[in-house]
């Protein structure tokens, strides 16, 4: 690979993966972003794509960085209204975040593709990177619980992702292509970067369109993933039960476990270099690097350093 | 009919009829308002239906007496925010405003009739009347202009009402039924208002309703027209230019003729005090009042006098 110009790819869910989606955009010009929609829904009869929209935010600089979704700043007027209306608003949408999915719905209406809007509404926003959905089709994970199976957004909104995870189904994804460029990121980048997300209900579904899984065993790519588990937490989320309730080690080396045989390198965080060895059993060479992410420097140091070890 | 507490139903598209029923629903407890849905529309993906909202708001004491549309005070954030992505933002929907359109668009799209919709909306911001769209069907007014043929909302609010009309055609209103309630809100009244409305854009979709016209034409109500036209001038709107260029007299006179066998009185402005007589020797009583509604105290006072006018 170009060593001054490197084509990444990162597969990103809608936290760790979408910082660091953030600091690549800082420190590389070609940048595609493939992210998770398995968590799409509709809420208030609107197309919602919380991965995507974070990602789009976070790149555009206008995320909430308090709440890790939504606008930075944004207001709730019309959520607000909602209620008084009668509407259960469970789901939050702020006024600025609303205009998004107003405009991406009514255009998925008038029959764009999820791919097609994504691109208009980025741009508009003046995201310079590719920001791709895993897929135009519908995906939705499902996931099963001691209260029954929920949608995702039930799970993980509505009931704050307090029930233990049983199991996990990706409903649609056999059906599902992957979105135009896809592939083609993951064959023709130089760098194809697993995200610090969640490997199960973000990580996991888009590897789960089919085509996707086999591009990345097959690129020759310098396969580069980063653990979303550090000193056995996840920093934000469900991952670390997830691993735990699905049968799996709940540290970097569980994860890395799930990823064996489409990763070249392995990230862990400092807290976690105890189980480099162990790791590296498994075939799979660790860099042990500051994984977590404070701000955008430290997000952009953060992909420099993760380069310069794909190089390496 | 009672003189205490009279059954009354008014006829009313959004602007003068809306007033008037608001002045009404300060005056008798029993109340239905039946409104133009001719003029609602898919805007950004919602379905939007501008006279019920308007009936709706000015009905709960929130409209915005300075446009005569949304909720007074209103923001604009969301609408702002789609300007920036990118979305041509032609027509405006305030924040609270919004609210109303997301909530029915969702409810419609889930299986829900306009009816329901609009009665569970009113509920929820305390409005007392019976507010009844004219039909759970879709009816759309189309205007024939020099410049083609345009939707209603293009023609009013994309393009100012500023083409002249040629024509008028209301899709789909052969197949439409009345709303539940809309036939017995007119046999049932003791009072029937067709409010001071356009002719043809508002309470011409209402009578053009399969059913309506001859439950107005054969009701023992005590049936009551008010003037939209003042001076030879619409207060607002486009109903004086139509009735000059579809052919009619630009009159409080013109309007009479339109409503022949359907009124049993006509309430003009005392402006238009000179064209009593020549409305009467159409077989039609007149009452001159002062018709032009400035306050929700002026719009009782001619609530209160057209129904003493209605007894006399």
């Amino acid at each position: 690979m170009s060593s001054t110009d490197p084509r990444v790819t990162v597969l990103s869910g809608g936290g760790g993966g979408a910082k660091l989606a953030h600091g690549m955009a800082r420190a590389v010009v070609d940048l595609t972003v493939v992210v998770n929609t398995a968590d799409d829904a509709v809420v208030y009869g609107l197309s919602v794509s919380p991965d995507l929209d974070t990602v789009m935010y976070t790149l555009a600089g206008l995320a909430n960085r308090e709440t890790g979704w939504g606008v930075g700043g944004d207001t709730f007027t019309t959520l607000d209204a909602m209620t008084r209306l009668g509407e259960d608003t469970w789901f939050r949408i702020g006024d600025q975040d609303l205009a998004t999915n107003v405009v991406r719905t009514a255009r998925l209406r008038a029959g764009a593709r999820l791919s097609e809007v994504t691109g208009q509404l980025a741009a508009a926003l003046g995201v310079r990177a590719s920001l791709l959905p895993m897929t135009d089709d519908r995906v939705a994970t499902v996931v099963d619980t001691d209260v029954g199976r929920l949608g995702f957004q039930e799970y993980f909104v509505g009931r704050r992702h307090q029930d233990e995870v049983r199991g996990i189904v990706l409903d649609g994804v056999e059906e599902a292509r992957p979105a135009p460029g896809v592939l083609e990121a993951l064959t023709a980048a130089d760098v194809v970067v697993v995200g610090p997300s969640n490997p199960f209900v973000s990580i996991g579904p888009i590897l789960a369109v089919p085509g996707v899984r086999d591009a990345l065993a097959g690129t020759s790519a310098r396969r580069v993933g980063v653990s979303p588990i550090v000193g056995g937490r996840a920093l934000k989320g469900p991952a670390a039960a997830m691993l735990t309730t699905l049968g799996h080690e709940t540290s970097a080396l569980g994860v890395a476990r799930l990823y064996t045989g489409l990763l070249d390198l392995y990230v862990i965080d400092e807290q976690d270099r105890h189980l480099a060895a162990e790791i590296e059993a498994l075939g799979l060479p660790v860099t042990v690097l500051s994984t977590v992410m404070d701000d955008p420097d430290d997000r952009e140091r953060l992909a420099r350093e993760l380069l310069d070890a794909a190089r390496g």
